[in-house]
């Protein structure tokens, strides 16, 4: 049993589901899982730590994975790039910022390109840059995204790849978190999905268990995209997305004034969400996930996730109407 | 050819597909078109103008339709609703605001009552208000609306009901403009779906054409949430919801400082919307449609388009995988 795309068939893959680079809490075991479950695996290239990249590529062994960066993060420290490209990543993802800086490198190292994508405008940036893989993200994403909904972006990028570039495949991103949502990606138009939440709801994620357990809770109407968390780890994002997370005490107490913080409430803000990761503390950590939150409801290792939501896919699939 | 769910079971449908009440641009005429095209019209009730609603009622003829009202606007004129079940609707709908307070007359009329919600909370309330079709509605949708993504608020609703109200049935709004959408909405658990912009833009619809063109040009990513045709109708919402509507000239003038303006910036506001859509001004008045205005290319007649969306749903459905 396996389901047959343009994605599948273009990264030999049994299902068409690449697990999102989630920065911090995607690692190499996780993207080693999801490459075992039929699916690819990408490492969280994140904001650019040579140690966690050395790492992760090792805790992947000889798995087949792929490495995702934060573009303008990456434009500080571009010997990163060199560093992944010498695993011979099968793909490198590049999202938030302009992927013709580092396109044409990572194509002559032979690996895929996959540029995500929060605007219609940002889909042209992508193809001008050669992207071999757009990703429609829809604003519904855990994490750092845009504000259009999958739900109509996804066809609307289909229909523009069809007219500008058709060889081009396209991801559908944010709001998937089970079999239905890959085969509604796939009748969007779609050939694959990119995942992130559900995956950060796993075993193998490098995620504080409160912090999942608060996640599994809570319904998709309990997140909001704030900045808090950039302004706690003082990343300044040139590209003004904000990131998703579940609501809990310190979004409450800081979202609603966090551009007009004084000094001493900065570092209070500093203090609490650096320490809320180890101390397991969920309601003063930045709980990084999307809307569909509410429909997660158990942490499976990933290998086993990724073969569940493949069947789950074909079931879908094959109901007659 | 037809489409078998549950919702075309339940109302003896050709296609699993309902339009939505679009308060001003859904008359009879509209709603009728829908029903011939083997789907459901529904006559706006908007905000309650019993010369609109008979006027509507008369051009639908001898045609199967339904109505829906804006819960909080027909609590203020409750006779509305007894004026339009004299023409025994097949279906009422109520969207904003507490359903509970006309349920009972609904339902002992002998029409299906739908209600529209926002939230996971508002899918409760509607339950216990005894809705036989809720309608899950993502806030990438035309008009008023709420913030959650159709592509996971829509299983997330169906997980709710296959727990707690089985044989409450479901719709998909928001975002939903072609069959690949429809096909998705089926996928995602949806028994059908409710389509409001797709219908905006045909030939029956109560719109400037001039607003309909603008809407034509644009990309998804040219829409915008605001208070701002609310504010120029003098419209208080007590739900809080926004409105979305295509970025023109005067939404840039207004919504950025939507809560400030001065008693002369108001009045020329209003002057600019009300005369706007009379004088087919597209740059000053309230083009009330979605995201997928991106993938809305022509202005078929709702008949016509109706049956197009089926078809297209049947070919998305049919794809081998």
């Amino acid at each position: 049993m396996a389901i047959n795309t343009r994605l599948t068939q273009k990264l030999n893959l049994e299902w068409p589901i690449i697990s999102a680079p989630m920065a911090i809490a995607g690692g190499g075991k996780l993207a080693a899982e999801v490459t075992r479950g039929g699916g690819l695996g990408l490492i969280g290239g994140g904001y650019g730590d040579s140690e966690f990249i050395g790492q992760a590529f090792q805790d992947a062994g000889n798995s087949r994975v792929g490495i995702g960066f934060i573009t303008w993060s990456l434009a500080k420290q571009p010997e990163l790039l060199d560093q992944a490209l010498e695993h011979s990543p099968d793909v490198v993802m590049l999202s938030f910022g302009d992927p013709s800086i580092f396109s044409q490198k990572i194509k002559q190292a032979g690996a895929t390109l996959i540029c995500q994508c929060q605007t219609i405008a940002q889909l042209s940036q992508a193809l001008d840059a050669g992207a071999d893989i757009v990703v429609a993200q829809g604003g519904e994403a855990g994490g750092h995204g845009g504000i259009r909904g999958t739900m109509n972006f996804v066809p609307e990028a289909s229909d523009l790849l069809k007219t500008h570039s058709p060889d081009t495949l396209l991801l559908a991103a944010g709001g998937i978190g089970d079999g239905r949502g890959i085969a509604a990606s796939l009748m969007l138009g779609a050939d694959g999905v990119l995942i992130g939440s559900r995956y950060w709801a796993s075993k193998e994620a490098l995620v504080s268990n409160a912090f999942q357990k608060a996640a599994l809770a809570a319904s998709g109407d309990e997140t909001l995209q704030t900045d808090i968390p950039d302004v706690a780890r003082g990343l300044e994002w040139p590209t003004g997305n904000e990131i998703r997370v579940l609501k809990n005490r310190l979004m409450e107490e800081f979202h609603p004034r966090s551009k007009q913080l004084s000094h001493d409430e900065l570092a209070e803000l500093k203090a609490k969400y650096l320490s809320a990761n180890p101390n397991d503390n969920a309601q003063e950590g930045g709980i990084i996930v999307g809307e569909v939150a509410g429909i997660i409801r158990d942490i499976p290792g990933a290998g086993v996730l990724t073969r569940r939501l493949g069947i789950e896919t074909k079931i879908a699939l094959s109901t007659a109407y």
